[in-house]
């Protein structure tokens, strides 16, 4: 499909926060904390997610010298409400009236299902310049009577705006593939929120409305999971790995990026990793691990880049696509 | 585009509440309830918006002949839980395991928006057989302080399978147009479950993890923007409004559903309401009317039907399809 990413957007909350203060919290070491996560700082926001998100989309849309998109898709992994949908907040925060503007769940890989999403509604012509913009906040959602899955979590919102690519521009969508594995539905949960463990029930405990995550066991399905999607995106595109120019995965862990390595066989230097930087920042880990190669220009237009990771339930996706 | 609907289920859960029950509970007449809603009864649901979905999924795959999907959309108003999101939850119940899924959320317009979608990627190639469920459980979030909203809302789930039509067929979806107003984001409200009112955050009111709405102010606007979207849609058409076959809204309360006649022009009897036996479903209201309809023969092969209706946020949508 020819679409194009024709402007890129972050927002990284000024507060830093270093091992030595989570560690405290946990009752850990630093040392500790570095180690299990990967995660030396993250970040920390003041504002909420649509704040957050506003300023990504603000950044995104100025790249890409088109002030007004025509629709709005939030991809977040966590909402800033039940009713109505986090897109509405950011538009509002935008101060826009009158754009059509939804929701796109799937946890960690929001991101990668909106970015396919967006490309087949511009390929069917309904829009032209979608705004997809991921706005995380998990450090409000930490537990810290869990010390693995409390160092990873941080803060950080990314956006980038798609649009159709010209006939003189190479830029596409080449491949994208998702799979969902619900016996997995445990492994990584924030229960409280909805109509399961909802707040006014007197069932419900402190525990359920925060993140829990059994990283060991994600770790050892992802890793055969991802592996089997990553074969199979190269068996379908007749690509080998050394035409990807750019791994951009979902910054799950410090042990989920090096398996891009030593399981995936790419190249360090290939594989973009700011998990030590930022954390894990559930959906928004992917396009501000994108937004930052692009301003940092070690992405350049005609870059092959695998977007790919794993989200809560347990899914696995990928997409492929000529920047 | 050229899709088609080839199967549709529905879930009613078997408890019946009459207008006296809530009457008694929320210091009110029966009378006042029906005339104030439009809602007689209502269903209140024993088992979870996940099993609940699940059956209603169930029978839209069976009536379809295609026993197993290769897209699952959720497209429900309130989620399970907060992670994962509830298509992981609802292919669990199906017994599947490895079908890609996730939800799209723009409330009450969730339903309308995921036909949209599905409509888009089935025409890009991508999936071939998606099935999207609405599941709510409006019941549990029903804030009996506030008397007007606390009577529109009723439990259903409905599921359809969207396919792509072959040369023979004249299904398809004909027009598609949406429109968002944050101006309008706290007439409908669940402000808890997220992060603006975390649960666990002692300034979360109990008010704020219930059902909130301004019915009269949502009326006003939705009244002007519905109408607004249907001259759209026939202008760009060119269809009148007697070529419509079947209307079927939103089921947002009696006054709503009245609008379409008074207000927009078509024969009563050409306007799908269920309202007074099920009250406002929130996302699974309209396919609940459509499944309805179609099961008991009203609509037919060939018809065109029009979806619309109004979301939180403020939104309004509508889908035109050749049945």
């Amino acid at each position: 499909m020819k679409i194009r990413i024709t402007g890129t957007g972050l927002y990284l909350p000024p507060k830093v926060e270093k091992s030595v203060h989570i560690a405290d919290i946990i009752g850990k070491s630093s040392k500790w904390v570095e180690e299990k996560s990967g995660v030396k700082e993250r970040r920390v926001s003041a504002i909420d997610v649509d704040k957050m998100g506003a300023i990504a989309g603000h950044e995104a849309l100025q790249n890409g010298k088109s002030k007004i998109p025509d629709l709005i898709i939030n991809a977040s992994g966590v909402p800033k409400q039940t009713i109505p949908d986090t897109s509405v907040f950011l538009q509002k925060e935008m101060g826009f009236e009158g754009i059509p503007s939804f929701s796109i769940h799937s946890t960690c890989l929001s991101f990668i299902t909106a970015l396919h999403t967006a490309s087949c509604l511009i390929n069917a012509g309904s829009y032209k310049k979608i705004l997809i913009i991921s706005s995380d906040r998990g450090t409000i959602g930490r537990n810290f009577n869990e010390p693995e899955s409390a160092s990873l979590l941080g803060d950080g919102a990314a956006s980038i705006l798609v649009e159709q690519s010209n006939r003189s521009q190479t830029s596409e969508l080449i491949y994208y593939i998702m799979r969902t594995w619900p016996s997995g539905y445990n492994l990584t949960e924030v229960r409280g929120g909805g109509t399961n463990k909802h707040p006014e029930d007197p069932n419900t405990l402190k525990d359920d409305n925060y993140f829990s995550m059994d990283g060991p066991a994600v770790y050892k399905i992802a890793r055969k999971q991802v592996y089997k999607i990553l074969l199979q995106t190269l068996k379908n595109t007749g690509l080998k790995k050394s035409d990807i120019d750019w791994v951009i995965p979902h910054q799950a862990s410090g042990k989920a990026i090096e398996a891009f390595i030593t399981v995936g066989g790419f190249k360090k230097e290939k594989v973009i990793d700011i998990i030590g930087e930022f954390g894990n920042c559930v959906a928004a880990s992917v396009p501000m691990a994108l937004s930052i190669a692009i301003k940092d220009k070690r992405i350049k237009r005609g870059d092959i880049l695998l977007l790919i990771g794993t989200g809560a339930g347990l899914s696995t996706a990928c997409a492929l696509i000529r920047y």
